[in-house]
């Protein structure tokens, strides 16, 4: 039996100010940073140790994943940060404020924006520094490879090769793995565990900075899977997440 | 033309209390995490970017790393935790006050140990806590790898072959380099870099969190080296670590 540890990074500046966030890189609120320090009191007190751990490239993520490792008094184990495990891209939507995109453009596009599973935002043009292009922390990315916008689908095609060809080998190993992402990123690699249909998704909200546990077979397949922590604690958060999205 | 950064952690509880170090894994002072956010500004000032990081397996190097990293808007880059660069282990003396082993011992005797290049303290006992095989952040090594004391030229070999078969490739891929480490893991590669004989290289103190530059020919060979900022507060630094050594 394997186990994989997966959270999302606390409350982030944009997330409070309820702006589309997607790759840029807003770092925790005060509040955030707690979250992480509670994430990684519930890992130490249930016992868990990591080996290795994967990341973004984003610093709202690493430093959720930092203060989790300081907390549990394992710093020293090898971070991985790497792009495929970003947000999804926002395109063109990046900055905007939610609810004066719903303003702008209307309550019904918004909705198909954030919640179709295929359809994207409009992408952003290759000039504008919003694209990662332009982002020399994405240098050593082929630019063909770097998105202008994203939809779930196109989340879900870039992490779900990561995990297999990357992550799943150290799993298969034995070693103890865990995973700092954000909300997108990880709803794509639950979608894929837990076999979730295109349609289902957009009901699946995961709470900030809440350790999520997956116990798999050998063929990565969950045999249970269950958030650490105050079950009502948890379900007030991911009503949070879930209201959050919503245009006022 | 390459270049590599090195710097040695910020001052640690121990190094304040005067009590040999080596591997036991105390922590930053605040003085020390106010070193490393000033070496984090003075690279960023310098216009320095990095693309991956190399540190030991104790934590006050790893947080003077991440601190550096985080002034400087560089979180993004992989971090890799290794113990060839751990300070040198300095076997029974462990935990013990400078002050009180000399009283014990005899000061010329802890002169020896502290200085001779090739003497190496009372190796622990493996059953000691104080063992690095006892400790699960080194599960993942071979027991017999693990020393259990060690004198600056046992530091130096193990140090040389993981900078020669390790990091020098990435150097000469074109990656820039920084290295957070040790007084005396430090010592071993600058004595290495600079072919400092034996009975120099006593002479040679790093100070605390100050950013060494190395500009190095294709063969790896010192064009010239410098720190970073202001040469006044480095002479301070660099005569403090001296005089700390010393049995009162």
């Amino acid at each position: 039996m394997y186990k994989v540890v997966l959270f999302r990074h606390g409350e982030s500046q944009w997330n409070l100010e309820n702006r589309f966030t997607g790759w840029t890189d807003v770092d925790l609120t005060e509040n955030g940073r707690a979250e992480a320090v509670r994430a990684g009191k519930l890992l130490k007190e249930a016992g868990f140790k990591f080996d290795i751990a994967f990341t973004s490239l984003l610093t709202r993520a690493i430093r959720t994943l930092w203060t989790v490792l300081d907390e549990m008094g394992q710093m020293y184990i090898p971070v991985h940060p790497d792009w495929h495990l970003n947000e999804r891209h926002y395109g063109a939507l990046q900055g905007l404020n939610k609810a004066e995109t719903a303003a702008q453009y209307g309550d019904e596009q918004v909705l198909i924006w954030r919640r179709a599973y295929a359809v994207a935002p409009n992408p952003l043009d290759k000039e504008d520094p919003r694209w990662p292009g332009n982002d020399e922390r994405y240098a050593h990315i082929p630019k063909d490879l770097l998105p202008t916008t994203e939809c779930l689908k196109d989340t879900v095609e870039r992490v779900i090769p990561y995990w297999e060809e990357t992550i799943v080998p150290f799993i298969k190993a034995g070693q103890n793995v865990v995973i700092a992402a954000h909300g997108n990123s990880l709803r794509a690699l639950v979608k894929h565990l837990d076999h979730i249909s295109n349609d289902d998704i957009v009901n699946l909200n995961i709470p900030t900075a809440q350790p999520l546990v997956y116990e798999l077979d050998e063929r990565m397949k969950p045999i249970r899977s269950y958030y650490l922590g105050d079950a009502e604690a948890i379900a007030a958060a991911t009503a949070a997440v879930a209201n959050q999205g919503k245009a006022k």
